[in-house]
């Protein structure tokens, strides 16, 4: 297997992007992606594009060729990637396969979604179907907020969790949103404000929700053989890739209190990165619901079963604690364009390891130089975990 | 790189599949396809989907892990691949990488599309965006066939076709697909009736045009390595892959008589196979309008560019001629669920390779046992070339 780096990044704004067009919003990210690169696009031989919703909330059925016309990238090999909301990450593993089977040297995984430009009603329609649509969504009506808070009810009865838990994932994650310019949402929230938010689908509110985004974020790879060609000051090494599905039917699930796919997608991540959770630096974790990072707190082996909210109580996931988690705002606040979203993780990974945050004031200190993406699809459906090491 | 051998293959029938619901049609060609292997579902690690639609002409938004979880998938890493009309062939190389790079012992790639649910107009309106949708389709109403008939009216002008000539490649695929129990259309038909069938964009006819087909496909692959353990009688081998893209916008392309990323994407699959055109005993290739399987002739390099006519006019593409093609009836006569294309030409080839069609009076007799498989999405956008090696 052949040792692949990241050696460019380039995200988008995330937010309301009425301003831009599809292929506009996708060059966005690209283009600071190859000059972090230091390439063109015609290096680029392959691409792997991350969109869940083509056709569906957004006009273009066939997005991956347009945006890759629009951004130079003509003649390059395209696949368009899809698992629900770890598009992203399944556009960076078919990138990422492409490049450590030997046969290409340099692709990129562009993960994007354009999601408001439809109403919201249609939107929470489609967001709906990323269950089970003919049993679970038609014939009972389970919204996707319906299914997080099955497990958020769970976990809180099983474990002693409270909303106010809950919310400590939004405070925090508002937190670091506000400082990251390209967050959606920019402003700080207290717990009072969650707690006083229109309930959802209870006890999830509308704080405990993150937000319906448009955005596109940009990922370079290389092998390592084109690194000697190429001038890249800090590779990131692609350390290791874990990868699962779960059943799609949740009433068949023996519990609601974690994610299988989570846990077994992390144990391959880890085993092929020869490293224990206890090594990382900060991790990225799926939070689109607040429920959802404290179940990844244990899934990702951050600590015992039951005990993630008394972690984030005492702070532990703030920069300065134990292991800082989703410190560019996460889903919560960054945004989630659901066919970005993995790559955004990558992206911010990719800056953190680089040392690249400070000037936003969110930079993590560095011990071992080594970082976790945690990307899951519908509810646990699909999980991709990424282990990067500088 | 791997060594990356198929070891199992399995189809369902192709046509109006009203009488099975999605994940019964993926399991009508999963199940044959594993007994093929003599695997269990649990030796699968990883599972590429090929489907262009989902949620637009089939109802589940992630027809990948609904699918997956009826044949007894579920843990696997699954994604779906989209590449329009080539997004099986785009499944075939997301797989083919997870395993040529060491990381996965064994894949599936399953191609499968579920496309008459719908009504014909609405199927009409979806398949008329597989061009640039913002441009051609939405401001000049352009529509899948008449992108297609451009390209036979250039290609007739400059080269002296005939509407005869584009006739004799239905006449044919119609053949093959009379003597394949699994083709959507397995009638024979004449030139005379091809001429006489209503006109759907001058000068091609309805008999010019592949049928909006259900079906799916199913391919396992395994690494060499994996291969010694395994009982495996007669594997076929991935010899060569290639891919490349085309501008999005037809009102671009420089001129009409051929897909430059067909040309592109074999020259690839050769190099990387060592093999010139001259060695293949057989190719599937890319039929959505008669035309477009003349093109196929040239672009590939059966022939020089202009006479892709003249030898289907001599009868050198059927079985005994120089090289046969689409001897299962193509997209033309066996049917094109967009999704299971790219997947069915690897299945028949397969087959071919392993001299199983002799019962149905299809074998082509070998000489090198190489085969080609080329398949493309939108109107040259994407392509994907597949070269076989038993």
């Amino acid at each position: 297997m052949k040792k692949v780096a990241i050696i460019g990044v380039g995200s988008s704004r995330f937010g309301v992007r009425n301003d831009v067009n599809m292929a506009e919003l996708v060059f966005e990210a690209f283009k600071p992606s190859v000059e972090d690169a230091g390439i063109s696009p015609k290096d680029i031989e392959f691409l792997a594009f991350g969109s869940a919703g083509a056709g569906v909330w957004c006009e273009e059925f066939l997005p991956a060729v347009v945006a890759a016309e629009y951004c130079g990238l003509t003649g390059a090999g395209i696949v368009r990637c899809e698992a629900a909301c770890a598009s992203g990450s399944a556009s960076f593993l078919a990138a990422y396969w492409a490049v450590a089977s030997g046969q290409v040297d340099v692709a990129a995984a562009i993960g994007f979604e354009k999601m408001r430009q439809i109403s919201t009603s249609a939107a929470m329609e489609w967001i709906g179907r990323a269950g089970y649509y003919l049993w679970e969504f038609h014939n009972f009506g389970a919204t996707f907020p319906a299914y997080y808070a099955l497990y958020a009810r769970a976990y809180m009865d099983m474990y002693g969790a409270t909303e106010e838990d809950l919310a400590l994932v939004a405070v925090k994650n508002h937190k670091y949103g506000s400082m990251n310019p390209l967050a959606h949402l920019q402003r700080r929230i207290t717990v009072e404000e969650v707690l006083a938010s229109p309930v959802v689908a209870a006890p999830l509110k509308l704080l405990d929700c993150c937000p319906i985004s448009d955005g596109a974020v940009s990922i370079i790879i290389a092998s390592e053989d084109k690194l000697k060609e190429l001038k890249v000051d800090t590779p990131v090494w692609v350390a290791g890739v874990g990868y699962a599905s779960e059943t799609a039917s949740i009433g068949k699930r023996p519990e609601y209190l974690g994610f299988k796919s989570s846990v077994t997608a992390a144990q391959k991540a880890y085993k092929m990165a020869k490293i224990t959770p206890e090594q990382l630096d900060l991790a990225e974790v799926h939070d689109c619901f607040t429920i959802a990072e404290i179940m990844a707190y244990e899934d990702l082996g951050f600590c015992k079963k039951g005990e993630g909210y008394k972690l984030l109580r005492d702070g532990q996931m703030e920069i300065g604690g134990k292991i800082p988690v989703n410190v560019d705002g996460g889903l919560k606040a960054k945004g989630h364009p659901i066919g970005a979203t993995g790559c955004s993780m990558i992206y911010e990974l990719t800056k953190q390891l680089r040392e690249e945050a400070s000037n936003e004031g969110r930079q993590v200190p560095m011990r071992n130089y080594l970082a976790l993406a945690h990307n899951m699809g519908g509810t646990g459906h699909y999980c991709y975990v990424t282990v990067l090491r500088r």
